[in-house]
This record gives C-alpha cells, sequence and structure tokens, in this order.
C-alpha cells in the first residue's frame, strides 16, 4: 500500500455477463470518483477493456448527475460489456502495451473493472503488467455475478436480486401451477452452470410456503432414475410438483443432462427438445401421463430490476464505493467482496479486500453440507445465508407505469 | 330486472386459466357479498363448477378478513379453478339438475363466475336453465383473462397486469440483449393464439425508449420469408434485434409455426426445438449466423402479481363488487365489463353490463388498423389504447422480501 497521493484520471469498465444490479457498482464507483479531488477525471470504458483498446472512452464528469443515479435502478451493463479474455502477457504483451498507451493518453492512474472470475483475472493481469514496467495504477476488482460463485466474498452483488427474482416467481409459478384440480409437473430450469446458488435460491419461496417441491444443483450427481422416483412420490403425495433445476445439472460422468443425447448413466434416449426443462418434462410426462410445463427463466432472471434486492443495490453500491475510495488510501491490486456475520443480532455486511490471485479463476460452489442428503433440496444452513441477502425493495419510481433506465449521453474522450 | 329484494346465499367460482388479479375480482364479490345484509352466506366454489357439481364450497364467512384482503394481491385461482365445459342442457341436463340440487341446499340466490369466455358461456347456460326452471337464482359473470379476448368490453381484468409484466420484462430484456458489441437476435414469445394483446403490449417498452424492433401478432398472416428480411434489416442497421411474437402466429393457410413440420408457404424444413421461440431463433441463426436467444414468457405473465398493475386490480375489485350490487338489485345475465374514455381529460373507466349471450365464445381481436401495414409492429392507436391499463402499482406489502399469499382455511359447508 502506498501512502502517496496519486492524482489522476479512472476508468471504470464492465464485463461479463450482466446483472440487475452491476450498475449499482459501477455508480458507486463513478459518483465516488467524480466527488473525489484527486480524480481529475471518470470514464467509462466502452464495452469493457475493449473501450480501453480501441479508446472509446465515455466522459462521465460529462452526463447529467440525476440522469446518472438512474444506474441505480437499470439493468445490464450500462457501459457495454464485453467477454474478451486478455492474453498471458509473458505470451502475448499487445493488449497491455495499447492500455498503458491509453492509460498514459489519459494520465490513468485508477483503473476498475466491474465483473466476474475472468473480469478479476483481467484486473489482476494488467495491475501486474503495470507494477513490472513501473506505471503507477492502482486497480481494483468490483465483483459482479449473478452466478454467487467467486471466491473469497460471503457473496457476490447481482446475486440477490436473481435470487429474489427467482423466489418471487417461483411463489407466482407454485400458486399458478396448482390452480387446477388436475395437477401438473412444472420444471423450471435457473441459471448455473458449475454452481448451484441461483436454483437453491428457489428454496427461499419455501419460507413463505410456496416453494418447489425438489431442487437439484451441480454441486451433486444427477441421476434421471432418482429424479423420475422423486417426481412420483412427490405427484403420488399431492398430485403437483415443482421443480427447480440449475442448466449445470450433470451425470455422474460429468455429461451435462442438457447435453446428453442418451444419457450415458440410465439408458434414457429421448431425442432433445430444446432446453433442459423441456427435455425433463417431456421424460416425466412419459412416465406419468400428466399435464407438464417447462419454464425456463432465461436472461429475464438476470436482468429483472423491477424486482431487485434493495439489500443487493445498497451493497453493490458500496463495493464500488469502497473500491474508490481504497485505491486513493493507497491499496491496489484488490477486489473489493463482503465479510458478512448472521446472528442473533440480525445480518451484517461489512467490506474485505480479497488479493485479486485468489479471486480470479476459481469458482465457490454450494456448501454440500447445505444440500439435503437425498440431493433434491436444500436445507436450514442455506436459508440462514439467503434469506438476509433478498431483504429491501428497489427505489426505483416509475414513469408511465414503467421503469424509465438510464441514458447516457455518450460523449467520448478525443 | 327485478326488483323484488332477493334473500339468500352466494356462491363464487373461477374458472379457466388464473391471472395476477382473477382474485382481486373474486374478493370484490366476497368482500361485497359480506357486508350485504340480503346475502345469507358466501361460498367459494372449489375448483369452479366442479365445487358445485362436487357439493365442496368453501364458507368466506369463516374466513379472516385480514386474510382475505390479501387476494388482492395474490395471483393464481385462491379458490381453484377448472376447465369443465358444461353441456348443452337440451343435449344433457345431467349437470344442471345437480346444480339445481346445489342451490336448493344452500338457498343459492345468487352466482357469480370469473373466467374468461367458457366461464361466460357457463354462466350464460346456468342462468338460462334456472330460468326455465323457475328457480330464482340471479347469475353474473365477472369477467377474466388475460388475453383480453372478451367482447363488447373495453378491456378484460387480468390483460392489463400482464402487459405490465411483459412490457416491463422486454425494458429489462433489451438492455441486456445489447449488453455486447457483438450483437444478438433474441425472440420473446408472448401468450395468445388467436389474438394478439399481450404481444403487442411489448411495443409499451418502446415509449420508454426500451421497446422491441418487431411485433408480430396472429392477427395477421405470418410470412417466415418477411421475417428473416424484416430481422436481416434491423440486424444490418444496429447489429441487434429484439422480436416479439405471438405464441399464435400462422402462415396464410392456418398452419400455426410452432407445429408446421414444414412451413405450407415458404418451404423452410427445420426440426421442431420445443417452443415457438426456439424454432424462429434457430432458423435466424442459420441465416444469419449471429448469436441468438429464445425467451418464452410462459406462465410467469399471467402470474406476475409482484408487477400487477394498479389500475388492473382497482378495476378488477370493482368488476366484482359491481356484479354483487347489481345482482341485489335485481339485474341477472350480465357480465360486469368496462366502458372507457380517453381524451384530453385522461382515461375514465365505468362499469357496464353486457349480455352474456353476447360475450359468450365471441373473440375480440387486436383491430387491424392499429397493426402497422408492414404487419411487424403496432402503432399510436394501440399505445393510446393500452398505456393507461398499465399505469399504478400494486399495493402488495411484502413479508421477508417476498410475497406473502393469501391461506384460506377452506371449511367446506355439510
Amino acid at each position: 500500500m502506498s501512502e502517496k497521493t496519486l492524482v489522476g484520471s479512472l476508468i471504470i469498465g464492465q464485463s461479463g455477463g450482466p446483472s440487475s444490479v452491476i450498475n449499482c457498482s459501477a455508480y458507486g464507483v463513478i459518483k465516488t470518483g467524480l466527488e473525489n479531488e484527486n480524480i481529475t477525471t471518470v470514464y467509462g470504458a466502452f464495452h469493457g477493456i475493449k473501450g480501453v483498446l480501441n479508446d472509446q472512452l465515455m466522459i462521465m464528469d460529462e452526463e447529467d448527475p440525476a440522469e446518472l443515479e438512474r444506474m441505480l435502478y437499470t439493468p445490464s451493463s450500462a457501459l457495454g460489456s464485453c467477454r474478451y479474455k486478455i492474453a498471458d502477457p509473458d505470451v502475448d504483451d499487445t493488449d497491455y502495451k495499447r492500455i498503458l498507451e491509453i492509460f498514459k493518453k489519459y494520465n490513468v492512474r485508477y483503473f476498475f473493472y466491474n465483473g466476474g472470475n475472468d473480469s478479476m483475472d483481467t484486473c489482476n493481469k494488467i495491475s501486474k503488467y503495470m507494477n513490472k514496467v513501473g506505471y503507477e495504477c492502482r486497480v481494483m476488482g468490483v465483483p459482479k455475478t449473478i452466478d454467487n460463485d467467486l471466491a473469497g466474498t460471503d457473496h457476490c452483488p447481482g446475486f440477490a436480486s436473481a435470487a429474489k427474482y427467482i423466489a418471487t416467481s417461483f411463489m407466482e409459478v407454485s400458486r399458478d401451477s396448482q390452480v387446477y384440480d388436475t395437477g401438473m409437473v412444472t420444471v423450471v430450469e435457473c441459471m448455473g452452470r458449475h454452481a448451484g446458488w441461483l436454483t437453491a435460491a428457489a428454496a427461499c419461496a419455501g419460507v413463505k410456503g410456496d416453494g418447489p417441491d425438489l431442487i437439484y444443483l451441480p454441486e451433486r450427481d444427477f441421476s434421471m432414475d432418482q429424479f423420475i422416483a422423486d417426481v412420483k412420490r412427490v405427484w403420488n403425495e399431492k398430485k403437483n410438483c415443482l421443480v427447480a433445476v440449475s442448466e449445470g445439472i450433470h451425470y455422474a460422468d460429468g455429461t451435462f443432462v442438457s447435453e446428453a443425447k442418451t444419457s450415458g448413466t440410465d439408458g434414457f434416449g429421448h431425442a432433445q427438445l430444446g432446453g433442459l426443462a423441456a427435455r425433463l418434462t417431456d421424460i416425466i410426462k412419459n412416465e406419468l401421463g400428466c399435464k407438464v410445463r417447462p419454464i425456463e427463466l432465461s436472461l429475464l432472471q438476470r436482468c429483472a430490476a423491477h424486482c431487485a434486492s434493495g439489500t443487493d443495490i445498497a451493497e453493490s453500491f458500496m463495493s464500488g464505493k469502497v473500491a474508490v475510495e481504497s485505491a486513493v488510501a493507497g491499496i491496489t491490486d484488490k477486489m473489493v467482496g463482503f465479510k458478512c456475520t448472521r446472528d442473533e443480532n440480525g445480518y451484517k455486511c461489512e467490506p474485505e479486500l480479497f488479493d485479486l490471485t485468489l479471486v480470479a479463476n476459481t469458482e465457490k460452489k454450494v456448501p454440500l453440507e447445505w444440500i439435503n442428503e437425498a440431493g433434491n433440496g436444500v436445507n436450514q444452513g442455506f436459508l440462514d445465508y439467503c434469506m438476509p441477502l433478498i431483504q429491501g425493495e428497489t427505489g426505483m419510481v416509475k414513469e408511465d407505469g414503467l421503469p424509465r433506465f438510464v441514458k447516457l449521453k455518450r460523449i467520448f474522450a478525443k
């Protein structure tokens, strides 16, 4: 940590799949940056690191402050995102040289990257390169991922809002799917290729009495036989069944259920019907002959800002704010994560700085002890973890009965 | 209209596919019935007319009033629904004799049926039968359908909330689908087999600058060639394209696009991949080679009570209330619809009574003059019609960050 005052401009970039609140953390960076006397100009990189490489930097000082505040309630990446994997500088330093050139051109002394695992990796590489070539620049990771799979931090900004939307939607679908006395098996597919956090969030609906009957996460191997037996049991009990499945569920041999043409483990040879949910309901229909309904939450779960968690909005903003304050204070090469306590005094969340090296390229999964023995549900441990995160509502003020998202002028630096 | 005071009990039943606000109209009937001195008991039929036939009537007087009020914010049919098509009484009057028996058993003098076209038909048949056999019972239809396809009334309770959710979700998906500079073609499928009201509602998102580029309704024949050309044009202009399609779009020969194995009109022979959206994005991917994303709003659009329209909630309640008040005043065999004005003084909605004979089994479609010439969008006429309906927010108070839906005791009459 350098105690030295560092004066210069700031770049904030967004990367990877967006979330309902990634703009809250970006706004935390932008607002705090605009208000800090050591920061001369705040730039938004257009489409993440690509905007730096292409010299496409939006001057955030030129934006109307009241309009900028709408970032708190605007989903997706307002600055534009990218999926650009930066090379290993020891193999190819072309990008790094270009980044350095741009940093020098605009006297960039603060670089903030807002994203998931890959983004933390990008941060880390840029930070190390700048250090190596002796260009003083403080680099901070501002986390975001609905997948909630970043290591170190208690949870990731973006997860809670997706979780709240998923739990809310499960409650609503649960009511809807029980409306006829003829019953129905409904399978709802949630995002999460390797980690089941989002699918597990469906369990929060059960706290209010309207949750799924069965939950399958990628943390446990999936067995089609067991799945069919589980659904049959629930169906026989209540003539209805609501199932939450993660897109990433896989057989013991690692084959994704969504991709297996013929299951390697159980001999089911059903043709694939689009998504995983449709595949599973097709199998259940053949087995039980009941009415079925596949639902895929798709992009809706990661952009439903109208149903964002107030806690998530506040924490996301805080992570961006703390990133700037820490960098100005001399800290670099860290990610701002959260350290939380949940006890008789309630839930408390404090910022905590993590080494980017630790965070980059590690995936945090749902602890196995939070999954029930049968592998078809989660227990109180998960609920105690998740419920505090989905508290509070968005402060979004509607216009004409609808959201009004931020509209940036996008004035580019020359 | 009989001026005679009629004292007796009341039955309210719900039928057909539910909506976010069908419980608001039922609550309007229940609350008004409970407060009216001519009405001795308010019964809720368990699963619609099936509950009458099976003598399964829930005593609403036994429910806690504060809990009942939660019906205003609870989606799906709280009393249970059914899809039971009652026979023509001239062909088979078994059901009618049974209904009469139950009506006599509980001295039912008021019957309210809450549903869509088929429910209005059921209402109408029961009303005519009771009249024929000389059993005095006032029968009223309380409309509901997200499809908005009931004749006579300006609009149907339930449509506006689904429309608000669809417009909101389109705004969010629009932002999300534009996040990368590589672009994407996103096709979102909305409900509506024969009428395109819900799909057209996506256009409301455009009022806030975040709407779909193309909209296809079943009111116009679909041409795959034209669709591909439309998407290509938009893609070439902005390297992104968001499309709203109704599940009911069909070729000129009447074949649903979702069902056509090989199109009868344009020779496309792609294998069907689950839903319509997946089929269309598959074709676009083959044609343009771009990234695509199919999204099906499925049940979410009809049960998203957390995003219900305040206007819809108030109007739905009012339709149930007016139904009871009208029946007590001597009116029978009518449906409570809406007569609305939209002018320089704003939007006004008044209840209007419609003959059940007129309403039953007629489908109201989106007027062709509200669809643009190219058949790929709607115009200001539709927006002027729809925007007032989606105004206002739900009064849902959340608990633990989530909805808390009504829990009925379900005490059955003996």
